[in-house]
């Protein structure tokens, strides 16, 4: 069995490897134009800061001793009729299954003069990002999305003086309510980096970004507009693509005979929306990838079924964590939902332990199944601890008195007797009259 | 209506917050005692060490403020058909409803010299054993459970030479397999400190602890062997006692009309074992004594009854986390269960971040219902985050394959893409051939 998988990244690989488990002989092809096997994108501001190398992130998997192959190119054409495809350096690969990784591209917002941005995008963006880093100068991160702020911070922690364009009226604002936008904003102001919302880029120019008519000094301008799912493999070959990028079903098939498509190319279900949705998250990739290698491999049954993402997510904003899952209040609510907002404040740690830290939780319930539709969590430290423990809780159609009996180990260097998780639980019970 | 709980700790005072929240005229009375309000005994260890003071440890809540009075005294007698109590101080008081939250006092086992030993119990015991600490001179911990080992680290950082001794053939037994149990033992001892298992101290002498006919030098002997319920006041009141403590009801009511019991004196009910056992943890006497309070004030309902413990554990041991919940794969085997066990061990960050810490994690599952019945984590950090993640999954009956489709947010400064505990499922569903 041929298997071509186009994108070597977290689903891609994945899905490589799963199949690899049940069937050693599978012969595995992988198209993918860059000069390394995988690259791991998040860790991309951190070698920006300075506190690991970019060449940390670029790995050779050694595909050749894993009975692996690659060619270094992108499909320019599917054929799925004739289960074949053309790479853009003219080779003709014939396939028996076909996996679509080919994830997102940053999106090239239409501002004039955008080209001067630079993109955190490669280890080779970073080097050009890292060549025009002069401390004492000034830098403009256009998009405060996770990227752009985790941008925002190394730039500044790099000795630059920073200022954050965001469109929206608050910070990583599908993620986060905002009040809690507001926290993040609190504290990156705190750290000298300035956050502008509800203002738009109106062109690059050289040394400046211009911004409601103000001409901000730049002389570095990063694009930190988002992603957008790469389609032109599965447009080519004709796949039914809906709203939010190609459309398959529970076994990461799509509308082509024999072609799957996984990761942030795909539309991903929601079981809180009943719908599908954009995801750009690498374990939800690789939970994909694993379940196409599977169904490839000729697995099936419950356990490579997917189920759909609750979105977990988590952000190193400076010293921060900053995380979430599920649905803002605002999602909620314009899925049909009447959200009922529990918040708790609180440390970590017992207040009497020597650095306890801070964290700032909000649940978000429905009011009439009384279910847990959303979690948010801002602190030091513990965040996504917390919203992982949501997501578990809205996967499993946790009600606000069911998490009443939820246990936490409690010992004063970890945790507190009574977690704020705990606290924002009874909040909302008491505010259900339950 | 007038409440008198005996017990100012967790259990209690949760109880009677949770009262005064819907009965603000509830005249609530305290028997206890301590010199002190509320007292946090999992912080003596870090006294101990000196990360914080033991006066941090003591605090007085203000009750009259609360509207709430206190007797410092224990009960001596108990008449629940007159619905009263004799206090060992003289004084009779009378009650509506009665809260017994008596807790647990430490086990002096029955060895000769055992009175020269001191106990990790209270801020004065602290003094006593801090004023004993000689940088250079021997200590002897009696026990290798999570108390004994965390006084062990703290005297080694104090500059003793320590030897912890362990009847059973490994430390912390109760909640991990031996071959967790091994990388606490191998963690310590190349920390310095000595861990005898399988070996009972028969003597306390003046310098010297003997143990299997060894006289080990002993500057300092601590009891740390356990701790057992008070159940000198239900005794007294003719309460129906069983195996591990006060029997209660899933409104934590005993066998006495208005007299209810919370934490560390009752027996909690086990989903897992379909029993009861013993548990000493804060945070399920904080929860029972918020169920007993809400009962007290008039509540009904699903949000107001004990579901029982899954028994979520961390403890700081040196420099690592411990945690553990459900049961070990010994346990489940003793209580009918066919276990299958799945390890892993990796990075909680990826590999390629600076400063990513190890951890080690065990799932056991039941073969016939592949329901999660235990975990057990011990790393340097992300331990307790885990074993909280299983808890709530035993909790809503998980299986192997449900839990293939667990999220957990991803950034470099946080996790990786896969983390351990998805690589255990992994493993496990592969196991169980699903």
């Amino acid at each position: 069995m041929k298997v071509v998988i186009a994108g070597l990244g977290a689903g891609g690989f994945a899905a490589a490897l799963t199949i690899k488990k049940w069937d050693r002989k599978a012969d595995i092809v992988f198209i993918d134009p860059k000069p390394y096997d995988l690259m791991h994108p998040c860790g991309l501001p951190y070698a920006l800061e300075g506190i690991i190398s970019g060449d940390d992130l670029a790995h050779d998997q050694g595909l050749d001793k894993m009975g692996m192959s690659r060619v270094y190119a992108r499909i320019a054409s599917l054929n799925t009729g004739l289960k074949s495809l053309t790479t853009d350096t003219g080779e003709t690969i014939p396939y028996d299954k076909l996996v679509l990784a080919t994830g997102a591209r940053p999106v090239v917002p239409p501002v004039p003069g955008i080209d001067k941005a630079l993109t955190l995008e490669s280890p080779e963006a970073l080097k050009e990002i890292l060549a025009a880093v002069v401390p004492g100068k000034n830098a403009v991160v256009i998009g405060g999305g996770a990227i752009g702020l985790e941008a925002a911070w190394a730039l500044k922690k790099k000795g630059m003086e920073v200022t954050v364009l965001e469109m929206a009226e608050a910070v990583m604002g599908r993620s986060l309510d905002p009040d809690f936008s507001e926290l993040i904003k609190e504290y990156l102001s705190a750290e000298g980096i300035t956050l502008l919302t509800s203002v738009r880029a109106e062109s690059v120019e050289e040394g400046a970004v211009v911004c409601s008519g103000h001409r901000l000094p730049a002389d570095l301008a990063i694009n930190a507009v988002g992603f957008a799912p790469d389609l032109s493999a599965a447009r080519s070959g004709g796949l039914t693509i809906g709203k939010h990028g190609i459309i398959t079903d529970k076994t990461l098939r799509t509308s082509a005979p024999d072609v799957y498509a996984v990761g942030d190319c795909i539309e991903t279900f929601s079981p809180l929306l009943g719908g599908t949705f954009p995801v750009r998250l690498a374990t939800t990739a690789y939970r994909q990838g694993v379940i196409a290698g599977a169904r490839i491999a000729g697995k099936s049954g419950r356990s490579w079924e997917y189920t759909g993402s609750f979105m977990s997510f988590v952000s190193g904003v400076g010293e921060w964590e900053v995380a979430a899952a599920g649905l803002t209040s605002a999602l909620a609510k314009e899925a049909g939902y009447d959200p009922l907002v529990s918040k708790a404040k609180g440390t970590v740690e017992p207040e009497w332990m020597a650095g306890a830290s801070e964290l700032n939780i909000k649940l978000v319930f429905d009011r009439e199944s009384r279910k847990l539709l959303g979690c948010q969590a801002v602190g030091e430290r513990g965040a996504a601890e917390r919203v992982n423990l949501a997501a578990l809780a809205m996967r499993t159609g946790q009600k606000a008195e069911d998490l009443l009996d939820l246990e936490m180990a409690y010992c004063p260097s970890v945790s507190k007797t009574w977690d704020v998780f705990n606290t924002a639980v009874e909040n909302a019970v008491r505010r259900l009259n339950l």
